[in-house]
């Protein structure tokens, strides 16, 4: 539990929470039922267009939930290596769902347009926050209203 | 990625879960606000009473979200090793407020009453899942109804 490390200026954090994207392989979503009842699954994901794509059943709550209202929060790995992210979830149909199960599949040796039901979501990053102890709290804003800060 | 490892009795994945939730530092935490956002943070707990007992900021939105509306979902550790309860949040007040803070302070080596504005909150499960990989889909289901399955 003892922290020794110095904390990461927002460049490293950027540039770890990136390689992150790029390297995890699944990901906390959380969601809202229409009757506010909470969601949290966890999925597994692609970083594809500067976005986490996902893959469930539409029947599933993740599904109809992100269906329903896009609004969502994923987060990745640790709870001493925070990932965080508030984004928007959108249903990717046509062009964008074929490139983005392609890239889904690649990375992930499973194919679900082999299977009947699934959906693809892409979730746009609004807010991106990283930490890994109390010292790296302050400075944790990565990401605002959809921009990376400097 | 490749699961070598058979799938768990039951008996044995509630064990596991259990002792989980006496070792385990944090957890993730969901819960909607009254607008339908959902909001996922990482809280430290302790297992007490039969309950996960978290403390936060009455103003932060888990908080806030928690004394509102007490439903909750609540995961432990790693997306490969999936502990997922679904529970009620309930404040803690008077006694029961002190115990759970004894016990909080105890385990975590911090002690929030030091500080203003945390409240604690009881997390009562009422159905909790355990499973690593796909081949422990089947089976996950520990409690239902808030009663431990044989």
């Amino acid at each position: 539990m003892t922290n020794t490390q110095p904390a990461r200026s927002r460049q490293q954090r950027r540039q770890d929470t990136l390689s992150r994207l790029e390297q995890d392989v699944d990901c906390w979503v959380a969601t809202a039922a229409a009757d506010g009842e909470p969601c949290l699954v966890p999925l597994s994901f692609v970083w594809h267009e500067d976005g986490v794509v996902v893959c469930t059943r539409r029947t599933n709550p993740t599904g109809a939930n992100l269906v329903r209202d896009g609004r969502v929060r994923v987060t990745l790995g640790s709870t001493r290596d925070v990932v965080l992210i508030e984004g928007e979830g959108e249903l990717l149909t046509d062009d964008s769902r074929t490139t983005a199960a392609d890239a889904f599949a690649a990375k992930l040796t499973w194919d679900p347009r082999a299977e009947k039901g699934y959906v693809y979501l892409r979730i746009t990053p609004r807010v991106v926050q990283a930490w890994r102890e109390v010292n790296e709290i302050a400075g944790r804003d990565l990401m605002r209203d959809g921009t990376w800060l400097d």
